[in-house]
C-alpha cells in the first residue's frame, strides 16, 4: 500500500507519511478541519527512483484516492464544481524550500469556467489559472521562472501598474495565454486530462528528492540519501477568492523570546506562496482578532488543540477561505536558543512535557548563542574579512599591534583588539589585556585560538587575505588599510572581522537555562570537568558548573614574564639550577591558586608538553634581525648563540619530536621541579585547611615501558617529598600507539586523559596548523570530508582508537579513570560518543561546560529526536 | 628434581640442562671421553634466585651426586687421591664470558698434599691451589682480580721471570699464601671443607645471572631474563700436569671460510684460561698431529662423531692429560656468514642436513657482510667520528663539498666521498658520481640516507661532531680539519668515518650463497620485490631476484635538472603548462625505462608524495641570502618574490601536511600530467612488444571517500587516454587511521602497499629525523625501548595496524593484493610478521633483495632454531 488518506493514515509514522503528511493526518484525526487529501508514501518515492518509473498498482491506489476525495468534498476533478488539487512534497525531515509543490493542480479551460462559475468571480478565476500554468510550467516542465515573471513585468508596465492584483481581468487571461504560448514555445504543453497532470506532478515532487540543492541541503544536515519523500495531495482552499479570505502562519509561542503568547501573520486575499514573497505587508494575529473575531478565537482553539496534542510549540499553516478556517499544515516551530529554554522550562511547569524531554529537546550547540556576544548580522555592514573562527563571541575595540600597547591603552580605559600574524609566549599579556584576538596566521589550535579558548576570549584567526604590518602598525586588506587606534570588531563565533563598532547581541543566560542545566545535571552519568590554566579560570569554569580541571596546561605557566627563566633553563646558563628553583616556587603558586579554586574537587595538571624552541624566539626572525645587526656592525655575539640555540632545539615536525615525555627524559630537571611544585602546593592547601586533589598527567607517552619508568620517577619524587601526599599519576592517551597499546600503559597509570586534538592530528596524519590553511577547507567544500575531525570527533577512526583503549585499559585496571580533554569534550556530538563508549567525564574549555552539562544528559537519555532540533 | 648426571640428563633438553650441560650429557651418552659430572638445572637456579636461598632438598641431591661421582672416579672430595672440581655456569643460549666459573674446587692445605702425592709435582701443585684461592677470592668472594695480578706481578718482578711457569715452587706457594692474606685483609676466608666450597662456588654461579653485564648482554641479544642458567659440577682434568699435557678448542670446519677442514689450537701444559688469555703462543692442530699422533687422531675421530650427531660445525674444547685426552665442552660453532653459506650448502650435498636445514641456518642480516664491502677494523685506526648507519658499505675517496665537484673529480677519475651539512634534491647528481655520502646532519630518512639506499651507495648521516664549513670547503671535527681533496673512508654499515684509506674488505658472493636463495625461493611464499626510481636500478634489482618494483618513488625524477621545470610549475609561473608538458614527457621516459628493466614484472609508481616546498629553496637561507643581498643594495624583486612563495607553501610539521593525495586533490595537474606519462610509457612498451605491469599508487590516504574519488579520477584519465590499457589502481596505507579504515579504502583500492615507514612515524608520534638526532638513542640505550621501531617492526602497535588493514581490506575485496614498500620491507624479523598476517610480498632497496629472499623463505618455515644463528 503506497496512498494513505488522511483520514486513516498513521500520524506517528513520519517515516512512511513524512512530517508533513503525518501532520495533516493527525490533525485531521483529531478534529481539525483539514481540507481532505491523502498521502504517497516515502515507500512510492524509494520505489520510483528504484525503478525509474511510475508503477500501475501505485497509479491505480492513486486513482481510488481521487476518486474518494470527489465523495468526500462533493466536488469533481476535472468537472464541476471543481476540485483543485495542491500537491506538495513533504520528507521525514523538513527540507523547507528544497523540493517542489505544484498548486491549482486540475486547471484546463473547461475547469477555468466551473471555477469562475463556482467562485462568480473571473479575475480570481483567470488567476488561478495562470498561477497554475506558470508553478507547472517551472516545477514539472522545467522553464525558468524568469520567463513567466518577464510575461508579467511587461504586463505590469504596459498597464502602468505595481501589483498583480490590479490588473485586469483580461490582462490575466492574456498572462495565462502568453504562459501558455512559453511552455509551447519550449516544444511541450502542460497536459490536458486533469490526471495526467496530477502524474505528471507527483513524477516532479518524487524525482525532485535528487534535485542538487536538496542533496546539497542533506548534506549539509546529515539527512541520509535514501530516505525519499513523500508527497501531499489536497483539495486546495483559496485565501485569495476575495478580501474576507486570507492566508497566514502562526506560532503557538513567540518563536524568538519563547513568551507563551501565540504569534503569527495574516494577509488578506492571498495565496501562501504571497505571505513568502514578502512583497505585500502582512497583518498581525491582533488585527485578524479585529476583523475576523471568529476565525481568531478557531485559531486560538486550534493553537491549543496542537500544543496539547504535540506538546510542543507548533507552527501553523493556515488559510481563511470566505467563511471558513481551514488548517493546511503544523509542525513542531523552529524557535531561537533563548526561546527553546524557555518553552521547555515553562511546558515542564505548565504539565505539558516532563523534565527528561525538556532536556533532550534543547540543542546543545545553540546555547553558543545564549552564552556569548555576538554580532547582531543584520545590522552590522559587509564584513571587511573571514578568518577562522577560533573561540567564539564578539568584540569590540581599537586595533593594537603588539602586546605592550593593548597593556597601555586597555589600563587607559580603551578597549583593544590585539591584531598579530600569529601570536606567542611573548604576547600573552596583551591578550589578557585585550578583548579579543586577530591574527593572520595560525589555525584553530595556534596559540592565539588555545589561549584565547582557554581566557573564554574572542578570537579570529587565519585570516589570510589580512596583510599584517606590525612595524607600521597597521594592517592592510587590499587597498584598505587599518592603523593602530581604528576601532574594529570581530566575531570569533564566525569568524568575520568589521570595520567600526557593529551592534552587539549581549549573550543573556536566563534563569530558565539555569533550572534546565540542573535537571541535565541530575540525568547525565558523565563528569563535567573544564579545562583551565589558572586559578580564575578555574573559578569561573566551576562557576558554570565544572566539576573538576581536566587539563591544566602548565607550559602555560612558563610565558610571559617568566620567559626569561625558562630560557635560562633552556640554555643551559650557568645560573640555569636556580633558574629551577624560582620557576619551581613560581609553579607552586600557581598550583595552589588552582587547587584553592577547585578545592575538594580534581585538578589534573599535565607536565610540559611542547617542544622547547617554543619558548625561543622565531629562528627566521632571528636570523634576518641578526644579518641586520651584522649589516649594522653591531655585536652580534650574543644573538650567535641564541641563533646557535634554537638551531640546536628546532625540528622538522616538532608535532611529532622531542616533546612531553621524551623530554621529561631528556631534561629531567623540567619534570622534577613540576612535581616538586605540585607536591608543595598540595602541602600548603592542606596546611591551609583545604582539600587538594591533584593529579599528575605525562603527555605524550606512547608505550607501556615510557609510561612505567616516568610514573616510577614521579611517585619516587612525590614520595620523597611527601609521603603522604594524595597525588595521582595518569597519563594522556593522545598518539595512536597509546590508544593500540593502552592495556600496557595502565599498568603504571591510575587514570587516562584522551587528548583527541593530537590524537586526531596523528590518526589522520593531519597537521592541524597546516591542514586548516592548505586543504581542509577544499576537503570539507568538495565533501571528501563531511566536516573537520577537529570539530566532530571523527568517530570510525579516532573514535575506534579511543575505544580500544577504554577497553584495554579497564581489562588492565578495573577503575581506572578514562576522561577526555581535548576540545572535542565540549562537542556534543562527540560527547554521545564518549559517554557510549563509557568515559568518566569530558574536560572542555569554561565557556562549553554548560553546552556539555546538557550535551551529557541527552547522551545518557539516548537518541535524540532530531525533528524537535 | 634438579641434579643430573651427565649419564643420564636428556642431552636434547637445553631449556633444562643449559647449552653446556645438554652437550656434556650428550656427548658422555655417545660415548666420548668427558670427565664424569653432574648438572644442577636451570630450574634450580630459578628456585635459587626465586628464594633467595639453596634449598636442602637441592642441597641432598648435590651430595648424593657428589658422592656417585667419589665412587666413579674413585677419587675422594676431600681426601687422596684428590677429586678437584670446575664448576662452570651454563644457560640456554650461549652467553660467553658472562657468568662465572670456579677451578679446581676442593682445595685445602690437606687436599695439596694428596694432589702433590698424585701428581708428584709440588710445583704443580702449588699452581693448583693459587690458582683456586685466586678465582674463588674473585668469582666467590668478589675480591677484584687486579690484587691478586698485584702479588703475582712482585712476585714476577722480585724473580725477574715474565711468565708464571718460571717461578719455583716457593715462589707459588708464597703466591698462594699471600692470596689467602688478601682475602683474609677483606675480613673474609676461603671455607676449609670442599663441600663448603662446593655450596658457595654453585651459589655464585646462580647470582651471576643477574650481574649487570650478563643483563646487558640479554638485553642486546633479545635473551629473556627469566630462564636462569645451569650449573655444571665437573671432574678436574689437568692440561698444565705436564709437557706432555695440555689444552685446546677445535672447530670440525674453518669457521672463517667454512672449508670442510678442521680448525684448532693447542696450547701444552696449560689450563683452558691460559688459552683465552692469549699470553703464550698456541700451536696448531698440525703440530698437535705431529707431536701426539694418537691423540690427534682420537680428535679427529670426536669430531667427526661430533659432527654426525649434531649435523652441524661443532665447537670442541679439550684436554690431554698425560697419556689421555679428555672433552670438556662441545657446542655449535660460530662462524662468518660466508662460511656459514658454504657449511650449509656443503653439509647438504654431504647429506648432513636437507635443504630447508641449510636455509634455515643461515642468519639473514649476517648476508650484509657478504653482499657490501666492509672496513676490516683490526688494521684500520680510530675513527675520527660515528654518525649514522645509514646505507651500508664502505666507501673510500676524496672529500667534496658540492654536487658540480663531485662529478667533475670523478670524472677526472678520482674515487670521491660526497661531504654535505645535509644533501637536497640539487645534489642528485653529485650523488650519483660519488662512493658514498657523509653528512652532518639527517636521520636515516634523510635525503641522503634514501637516495643512497636507493642507489645501493654507502652512506653515513647526522654524524653531529662533524661541522661542514660548505663555503670553506672543509670540514671540522673539533681541531682536525679536512679540506676539499683530502681522503677519507666511510663505512655505511657501522657509521664510521676514517681519516685516509683503510682496508677494505670486498663483498664475495659466492657460489653457494646463489645455491641457497635458490632453495630460499623454492621455500617462500612472500614475493620479493625492490624499491626501485630508475631503470637501472630496476635491473640491478632484477639481477639480485626482485619479481617486482613495489615502490618507483616519481619525485626522485623530479630533481637534478628538472627542477627548475618542477618549480615553474609550482609557482604557477605564465608557463606552467608548457612545464607541465615538459614534465610529462620526460617521465613518460621515465616510466618507460623503468617497465622496460621490469618486462613482465609489476611495476608500482607512486604518485608525488613530498610536500611541494622540498622542491623550493630552504626559507631560513633564502632569508638570509635576500638580507645580503639588500644590504648590498642589489635588487631584491625575484628573490622576495620566491621567499613570499616558498612562505606560502611552508609548514609546521610537514609530514602532516599538504602532501600526498592531498596535494593530487588542490593541484590535480600534477597528478594528471603524471597518470597520462603513466599510461603514455605502457602504450610505447607495448608497441615495442613488452610486456608491462604498470600499477598506480596513491600516497597518503587516510579515508575511503578520498580513495574512492581520487582513484575514480585516475581511472578516467586513464580511460581517456587509452581504455585498454592494463593498469591497476592502488594505495599506501601508512597513516594511522588508513589501517583503522582499510575496509572502506579496499573499496577502490586494487592493492595496498604499507609505507611503514610513515605509519611508523605517525603511530609513534616519532618524526623520524627529529626523533634519531634528539632522543631515540637515549631511549635506546636507556633501555625504554628494546629497539628503534625503524629499524624493526613494532609488532605490537604499528603491527596491530597492519594485521587489521590486511584482514579487514580482503574483506572488502578478497582478490586484494598486498604488499609493503617501507624499509621494513628489508629487514629479517619483521618479514616474519608480514609473512604471518599474510601478506603477498615485501619490497625493499635492492642490495637488500637475497636478505629478503633468505628472511621471506625462514618465515615459511617457522621459527628459526636460534641456536645455530
Amino acid at each position: 500500500m503506497y496512498v494513505f488518506d488522511f483520514d486513516t493514515g498513521d500520524g506517528t509514522d513520519k517515516d512512511l507519511l513524512g512530517g508533513k503528511g503525518a501532520g495533516l493526518a493527525t490533525m485531521t484525526q483529531i478534529g481539525l478541519p483539514v481540507p481532505p487529501g491523502f498521502t504517497l508514501s516515502t515507500e512510492a518515492c524509494r520505489r520510483y527512483l528504484h525503478d525509474g518509473e511510475f508503477s500501475d498498482e501505485l497509479w491505480e491506489e492513486v486513482r481510488a484516492a481521487g476518486r474518494l476525495l470527489e465523495e468526500k468534498t462533493g466536488r469533481s476533478f476535472g468537472g464541476s464544481p471543481p476540485l483543485l488539487l495542491s500537491v506538495r512534497s513533504g520528507a521525514k525531515f523538513s527540507m523547507p524550500g528544497m523540493m517542489d509543490t505544484v498548486l491549482n493542480l486540475g486547471m484546463n479551460d473547461a475547469v477555468w469556467e466551473s471555477l469562475r462559475d463556482w467562485s462568480g468571480d473571473p479575475h480570481f478565476a483567470w488567476d488561478a489559472y495562470r498561477r497554475f500554468v506558470q508553478t507547472f510550467g517551472k516545477v514539472v516542465l522545467g522553464i525558468e521562472g524568469v520567463e513567466f515573471e518577464r510575461v508579467l513585468t511587461e504586463l505590469r508596465g504596459s498597464r502602468r501598474v505595481d501589483n498583480d492584483a490590479e490588473l485586469t481581468v483580461e490582462d490575466l487571461e492574456a498572462a495565462t495565454r502568453r504562459f501558455q504560448q512559453v511552455v509551447a514555445d519550449h516544444g511541450t504543453e502542460i497536459p490536458e486530462a486533469p490526471l495526467d497532470q496530477l502524474r505528471r506532478a507527483v513524477t516532479a515532487v518524487f524525482a525532485s528528492w535528487d534535485n542538487r540543492r536538496a542533496k546539497e541541503y542533506r548534506r549539509l544536515n546529515d539527512i541520509p540519501d535514501d530516505l525519499g519523500t513523500a508527497c501531499n495531495v489536497q483539495m486546495m482552499v483559496f485565501g485569495d477568492l476575495d478580501d474576507a479570505s486570507g492566508t497566514g502562519v502562526c506560532f503557538t509561542r513567540d518563536p524568538s523570546t519563547g513568551e507563551a503568547v501565540p504569534y503569527g501573520d495574516y494577509l488578506p486575499n492571498a495565496q501562501g506562496e504571497d505571505v513568502v514573497a514578502g512583497i505585500r505587508r502582512t497583518l498581525t494575529l491582533d488585527d485578524l482578532a479585529t476583523r475576523h473575531p471568529g476565525h481568531h478565537a478557531s485559531l486560538a482553539g486550534v493553537m491549543k488543540t496542537l500544543e496539547g496534542h504535540y506538546r510542543d510549540m507548533c507552527d501553523i499553516e493556515f488559510t481563511i477561505e470566505r467563511e471558513r478556517l481551514w488548517i493546511l499544515q503544523t509542525r513542531v516551530g523552529k524557535r531561537t536558543a533563548p526561546a527553546a529554554v524557555r518553552i521547555a522550562v515553562e511546558m515542564v511547569s505548565e504539565g505539558l512535557i516532563g523534565r527528561e524531554t525538556a532536556v533532550r529537546r534543547i540543542d546543545p550547540a545553540a546555547l553558543e548563542q545564549i552564552l556569548h556576544p555576538r554580532i547582531d548580522e543584520e545590522h552590522a555592514g559587509d564584513p571587511i574579512a573571514v578568518g577562522l573562527a577560533a573561540s567564539p563571541g564578539a568584540a569590540c575595540g581599537v586595533a593594537v599591534f603588539d602586546a605592550d600597547t593593548a597593556v597601555e591603552r586597555s589600563a587607559a580605559g580603551d578597549p583593544v583588539i590585539l591584531v598579530r600574524w600569529e601570536t606567542n609566549p611573548d604576547d600573552i599579556h596583551g591578550l589578557a589585556a585585550a578583548e579579543g584576538v586577530l591574527t593572520s596566521h595560525g589555525g584553530k589550535t595556534s596559540h592565539a585560538a588555545v589561549v584565547a579558548r582557554g581566557m573564554g576570549k574572542p578570537a579570529v584567526t587565519g585570516t589570510d587575505r589580512m596583510h599584517v604590518e606590525e612595524d607600521e602598525r597597521r594592517f592592510t586588506i587590499g587597498d584598505l588599510v587599518i592603523a593602530e587606534g581604528d576601532v574594529i570588531t570581530i566575531d570569533g563565533g564566525s569568524g568575520k572581522v568589521f570595520v567600526g563598532e557593529c551592534p552587539v547581541t549581549e549573550p543573556d543566560p536566563s534563569p530558565e537555562l539555569e533550572v534546565l542545566l540542573g535537571w541535565a545535571d541530575d540525568i547525565r552519568r558523565l563528569g563535567v570537568w573544564a579545562n583551565a590554566d589558572t586559578g580564575p579560570d578555574a573559578t569561573h569554569a566551576r562557576s558554570l558548573g565544572a566539576e573538576g580541571v581536566g587539563l591544566a596546561r602548565t607550559e602555560h605557566m612558563f610565558m610571559g614574564d617568566r620567559l626569561p627563566i625558562v630560557r635560562r633553563i633552556i640554555l643551559e646558563a650557568d645560573d640555569a639550577d636556580t633558574a629551577i628553583e624560582e620557576l619551581s616556587k613560581l609553579q607552586t603558586e600557581d598550583f595552589e591558586s588552582l587547587l584553592e579554586s577547585m578545592d575538594g574537587l580534581p585538578v589534573v595538571i599535565r607536565l610540559l608538553d611542547p617542544p622547547l624552541h617554543e619558548f625561543l624566539p622565531d629562528r627566521l626572525d632571528l636570523a634576518i634581525e641578526r644579518e641586520r645587526a651584522a649589516a649594522r656592525g653591531d655585536d652580534t655575539t650574543d644573538m650567535d648563540e641564541m641563533l646557535r640555540a634554537v638551531a640546536r632545539w628546532s625540528e622538522s615536525n616538532p608535532m611529532l619530536g622531542l616533546r612531553g615525555v621524551r623530554l621529561g627524559f631528556v631534561r629531567p630537571e623540567l619534570y622534577r621541579a613540576q612535581v616538586q611544585a605540585a607536591v608543595e602546593a598540595v602541602r600548603r592547601r592542606v596546611a591551609a585547611g583545604g582539600d587538594p586533589h591533584l593529579e599528575i598527567m605525562i603527555p605524550l607517552v606512547a608505550t607501556g615501558h615510557e609510561m612505567d619508568k616516568m610514573a616510577a620517577t614521579v611517585r619516587e619524587i612525590v614520595d620523597a617529598a611527601d609521603p603522604g601526599a594524595n597525588i595521582k599519576v595518569g597519563t594522556m592517551i593522545e598518539i595512536p600507539r597509546a590508544a593500540l597499546r593502552a592495556g600496557d600503559i595502565a599498568r603504571s597509570a591510575e587514570f587516562f586523559s584522551f587528548g583527541t586534538n593530537d590524537l586526531t592530528q596523528m590518526t589522520y596524519g593531519f597537521s592541524r596548523d597546516d591542514a586548516e590553511g592548505k586543504f581542509l577547507p577544499a576537503y570539507v567544500s568538495e565533501g571528501i570530508l563531511a566536516e573537520s575531525p577537529f570539530e566532530k570527533l571523527d568517530v570510525l577512526g579516532v573514535g575506534r582508537l579511543v575505544e580500544v583503549a577504554v577497553k584495554e585499559g579497564k581489562e588492565t585496571r578495573p577503575d581506572l579513570v578514562a576522561g577526555i580533554c581535548g576540545e572535542h569534550g565540549g562537542d556534543p556530538r562527540s560527547i554521545a560518543f564518549f559517554h557510549r563508549v563509557g568515559l568518566d567525564y569530558v574536560s572542555c574549555s569554561p565557556p562549553r561546560v554548560p553546552i556539555a552539562r546538557l550535551a551529557a544528559a541527552q547522551a545518557s537519555l539516548g537518541e535524540v529526536d532530531r525533528s524537535t532540533v
